[in-house]
């Protein structure tokens, strides 16, 4: 054979570009600009929006390349965008060695359970190292979850992913047993039971290590809420200090890379409006399986617009999730709860927040359905784990309400996670009305949180809406029924316009009528 | 209600930022980059990659927001993709409008068909429509067509999605008829019968006005092969002025946007590497009868490692095409042809080229196969069309390219577009040969044409393969069973390392052994 020297796979003595930094966010995405007349390109065929690998001491990534015609850059330097530079972990001015990536061998078990094969634990766990080491594009994600949801995973096929999952990410291990863990399969707005929880089971001596996620298709998860308390961005080593002198702690998942592959498989989720049952069993447990829980109660609200619309449903969901935890050696309780209102009053992070200090203040104001559900779960928890009897959990966990307990054990977690603070407030408000007299019957949840993002949330975190009736109050015309809260103008005006156009999100009828 | 004056959907009376071309080049993805402290980022809640809509002018974009930490861009700048640029028609320093996109409302489709719905006639051209707008992000074309992989369209769909691709791009009305069109379900490599088909039934007194794609999977596809003798990016007038006088072109279908979504769908499968039938079958067809064929013939190539693998599911797809065809009133007629090897020698847009010269030629190293292929599309064609009697038609074609009325006709053809050059050479080459002697007995289609694409082919117009045997051939150790072409070193490599690592993509029986 004729050829040549550099073949790509070996030294890197050609194919280098110096590394510089221009400090743009593209956010998770790598990207590399280049000049278009750049001489590694031309002789290695690399154009616009290709794929690229980079590779720089041991480190080496995949990202999407532009072409720049100007003198912004020199012709042997290489602009990486912020993601790319952590990634890479280069310094400015290092060279970087560009190549064609090599073809993804675990594409193949995509196509491959696109035409009916399964998912086997070597083909899904090459496509979740894929995934972690940053090798797929956005594309490849949307054909994974979009599998998973025409095409639904089964039992063995989850397993597999959970495990992959799992095995990708950091794994921890506490000094105690049980370990107590929580999980809301959400799709209720409002609803924030998780930062009680740990409170009240803290407060009676069990370790909760609570690892959350932030909102995928809500106005709120519990790490945006718990961020308007306190730094939820911990590593693995302040976390595990923090269980050992608390008892518990109110972590965001994605900094402590518990199952880091979650976090991309949600930022896709995001977009495509769309959580796939098989992602969301992976993703609630992989996460409970590497933070190293032994015993789970997991809260499903049924709701005709909630995200599980029936029991049956539900039962379906949580047998999934049981059958899943029992495979990894998981002790779960399972609760199907009343998903047809929200729980508490406010939607949003810092309303959120705002609704479990008026809880564990016992304050006059306190939203008594959030109190009630939160206490149900603990209760639960604590007999799960075998810290009260059968049928006393809810009075042991309403007595460390009742006495301090739970808010003396949150704010010391707070603090030990950094700082303990009263939530934001939003600068812009407006008042929904009723626009008829009668009873309120019906929330739509969706559009309740819907009209909460438009507001800001759960970026912004003082935006979101704050309800002043439930189910079964009687309303007169021009009482307030809910409050949108903003930080700006703009996105105030987008949820006021959707909240106007849509004045059945709240349904009011008459005495005697029935809800439409 | 209390509020503010600009809603977002207003006069652009606020939100502006001046306009900047920086000559970047993001291939078809409209991207906008805006300093982080830019003051509509912070009123709208803007952060980096999240798609903003631009207005400018009577036009309105979605683009992807990149924010950047430095001067060079001013706070009331944004600097534009060449993409963002072209799409939104501005001028330097022109004012452009920033809003946060209206929610997809299609994309309530595309989840309505995972959980088992079917696409209406008006859900789906709402999708083509987003598509076509450029709304969706890849994440959304990767649903679709994932979805359309794994949960194939019914034939009700597929006359939805066909028809409303025509819709969203231009249609050509001839002032003849019939109108003949032809067209190959790839998989094959080689096999450009095409423009062998397009010189002959031109020659003979028909109308085929041929549009092509570019490869979406395969090293070539006929308008990157076209486009090493010839332009092929014509617009429509130009196109039809070729068509009256030499009664035949062959362009590339992109440039005349005919079905515009069809190549926004070509892009995203080639990084999924899958072709969806409902995409193929409508991708094919929506072009041809917005290029306002009456008469098509279908080859449909059988064949172990072809991309049709079995007569069942040749004919099953023949069905699905000629079912949709029909709805559409375009007579079809489809033959199921030998895809057991490549057709032709070369592999890659020049060396396909090469041997469609070499046809046309009649010259000494004629490729028999590709000659034969050619006469029996065309003899079929002219008989479709009336133009020829029946069993009459490959006589007809073959007379005209020993006459040397085919060449005549593709050389004014190619003329007519523009120019009429050779193809160009490869300037590295490596031979790979036989490691034993025997007889051959199989070619790897996939793999070969991967070796093709390795190679740098379809980008590096000169790259692919050059095959020196064909079935039943009596080889002997160390003799040429195909030479790589490539323009680079680092391309002829990557594809030599993977013929070396695939010996068997030709398999070599000693005689009487059976093939493995």
């Amino acid at each position: 054979m004729t050829g040549a020297e550099d073949n790509g796979n070996g030294p890197r003595t050609s194919n280098n570009l110096k590394a510089r930094r221009i400090a743009l966010d593209t956010h998770q995405e790598p990207v590399i600009i280049t000049r278009r007349d750049c001489p590694v390109c031309r002789s290695e065929g690399f154009s616009a929006h290709a794929r690229v690998q980079l590779e720089a001491r041991d480190r080496q990534i995949i990202a999407t390349l532009y072409q720049i015609d100007s003198d912004l850059l020199e012709a042997d330097e290489a602009a990486l965008s912020d993601s790319a530079w952590e990634l890479l972990g280069v310094e400015e001015g290092e060279l970087i060695h560009l190549r064609h990536p090599l073809p993804l061998q675990s594409i193949g078990g995509l196509r491959g359970r696109i035409f009916g094969e399964r998912f086997s634990r070597d083909s899904m766990r090459a496509i979740i190292e894929d995934v972690a080491a940053g090798r797929y594009a956005d594309i490849h994600l949307a054909m994974l979850l979009t599998i998973m949801a025409t095409q639904p995973l089964d039992d063995a096929e989850l397993v597999h992913l959970t495990e992959a999952m799992i095995e990708v990410g950091d794994r921890l291990r506490w000094k105690r047993s049980p370990i107590a863990d929580k999980h809301c399969v959400g799709g209720l707005p409002g609803h924030r039971t998780t930062p009680l929880v740990v409170a009240m089971v803290a407060a009676n001596g069990l370790w909760m290590p609570k690892t959350s996620s932030r909102a995928i298709t809500s106005p709120a998860g519990t790490a945006d809420t718990m961020e308007t308390l306190t730094r939820v961005d911990l590593n693995l080593d302040d976390m595990q200090r923090v269980v050992e002198q608390e008892n518990g702690c109110l972590v965001w998942g994605g900094a402590v890379r518990l199952s880091p592959v979650d976090d991309v498989l949600i930022r896709i989720s995001r977009v495509m409006d769309l959580d796939a049952e098989g992602q969301l069993v992976a993703s609630v447990l992989s996460k409970k399986i590497a933070a190293g829980s032994s015993h789970l109660v997991l809260d499903v609200p049924v709701g005709a617009t909630a995200k599980i619309r029936s029991r049956a449903d539900g039962e379906r969901l949580a047998g999934r999730l049981a059958a899943v935890a029992n495979a990894f050696g998981v002790e779960t309780r399972i609760l199907l709860t009343d998903g047809s209102q929200p729980v508490g009053n406010g939607i949003g992070p810092a309303l959120e927040a705002r609704d479990i200090l008026a809880v564990l203040d016992n304050s006059a104001n306190v939203p008594l359905d959030l109190r009630e559900r939160s206490i149900e779960l603990a209760g639960a928890l604590l007999e799960l784990c075998g810290a009260a009897e059968p049928g006393r959990g809810k009075t042991l966990a309403a007595g460390s309400l009742d006495s301090g307990r739970a808010l003396a054990k949150f704010v010391a977690i707070c603090e030990a996670q950094g700082r303990f603070s009263q939530p934001p407030l939003s600068c812009q408000q407006v008042v929904v009305e009723a626009a008829r007299r009668g009873q309120v019957r019906r929330f739509d949840n969706r559009r309740l949180a819907r009209i909460a993002k438009l507001a800001g949330a759960p970026a912004a975190a003082a935006a979101g809406l704050d309800l002043h009736v439930h189910l079964g109050d009687p309303v007169e015309i021009g009482q307030p029924l809910y409050t949108i809260h903003a930080e700006t103008v703009g996105e105030l005006n987008y949820a006021r316009e959707f909240a106007g156009s849509n004045g059945d999100i709240i349904t009011i009828a008459a005495d005697g009528e029935e809800a439409p």
